[in-house]
């Protein structure tokens, strides 16, 4: 605790005053009591840039699904299982807020009934039909009071395309991209940023230091958005 | 370590010379290369137990899921994701083995085709095709040369029914049943013992006490049986 204030206290404040609203982890999605569909997402990216974003004097609300890991310090944490449960969550912490972060890898999809029980195994095949959820960070950047909005973008391939394809979807200002490959479950991760001037490649590096990458970045585009207010 | 090497040294050594295999943790059945099925078990309940046959002086070969735990000491750590190659492994691990012990929460289904790529979410419902996962634990049974074999079954109701019946059509000589609201996911647990001799309610306790006491009890019946062969 000692270290983490002393870190905090050499880094340049460059997110003082202002309120960050995260979400991180996966989110899981009952079948039934025990079972549930959900993703590989290790909430480690999410967990470093929630600290990045505290270390550089912002105040942290994260939203997260379930992981086994411990809350940065400072940072006020949320927990929730299911992304209904997360949209709520972050429809409670959003009054404020200056910047939302969508890290999470919520589920596409959750299954259109819990089953109250456990199923029974059968020897048969069994059929789930699933619905999909609602797009949490494409809620939050459509509202008329949307902070400054980032997303993220796991992809499995053609990750250009299909991350500025997200972003201008959901008009977001800035956009986190990587290959799953590159990240998933991993300490490491390698990341492009996407915003209005471009695609900005970052070396492969810890998640930690991505996260200061990160925080960098959205602290320039929240000057310059600033300046262009101010004029 | 040393804790722990002073803690073996002083346990009674219930289970020396004895092999065990064991399962703990979810499986993860993969939808695409991000998401998947999988269950709230957290692998305490296996992992305490590994520990605790460990302690117990029986070399350990435990096959885990994923969770975020670290490996007991001195226990050999076989790590999976899928239920099909959790049951290779078992079948690896298993020549010499004297005690099987079947704690992981296998997913009872996998989605019958995972897609190579991450599937893109589109706004209409989806059906997911699900096939049934081999049962370990009874194919283990089921061996001409099987070893002493332990099951777990945790349900949301009806534990007596449940539990016995799932030991008597798996004709395990043991079986150590709780509710799923008992147990999954938290520290503590609260078990009953299940054998030819009836049922053997445990007191609720932390996760290494019952992994104690469930030692125990396989060491009496482990007992009775080598008594039995030797007449």
């Amino acid at each position: 605790d000692l270290l983490e204030h002393l870190i905090a206290f050499f880094q340049p404040k460059l997110l003082a005053g202002r309120k960050v609203v995260m979400t991180a982890g996966p989110t899981f999605e009952a079948i039934d009591p025990v079972r549930g569909i959900t993703n590989t997402s290790s909430g480690k990216m999410g967990y470093a840039l929630a600290q990045a974003c505290r270390r550089a004097g912002a105040e942290v609300v994260l939203v997260s699904g379930p992981t086994g890991l411990p809350a940065p310090l400072g940072v006020d944490r949320v927990d929730v299982r299911s992304a209904l449960q997360m949209r709520d969550a972050v429809a409670a912490a959003l009054p404020d807020a200056d910047v939302f972060i969508g890290v999470a890898a919520v589920a596409d999809y959750r299954p259109l009934s819990a089953a109250e029980h456990k199923v029974k195994k059968s020897s048969t095949e069994l059929t789930l039909t699933l619905t999909p959820n609602p797009d949490i960070l494409a809620e939050v950047a459509a509202r008329p009071d949307a902070p400054f909005c980032v997303g993220f973008a796991a992809e499995s391939r053609e990750l250009d395309a299909y991350a500025e394809g997200k972003r201008r979807a959901k008009r977001l200002p800035m956009l986190v991209g990587n290959l799953v490959q590159d990240g998933l479950g991993s300490d490491d991760n390698q990341v492009i940023l996407y915003d209005d001037a471009g695609r900005h490649p970052q070396p492969r590096a810890a998640k930690t230091v991505v996260a200061q990458k990160i925080v960098e970045h959205l602290a320039g585009l929240l000057a310059i958005r600033a300046t262009r207010l101010a004029k």
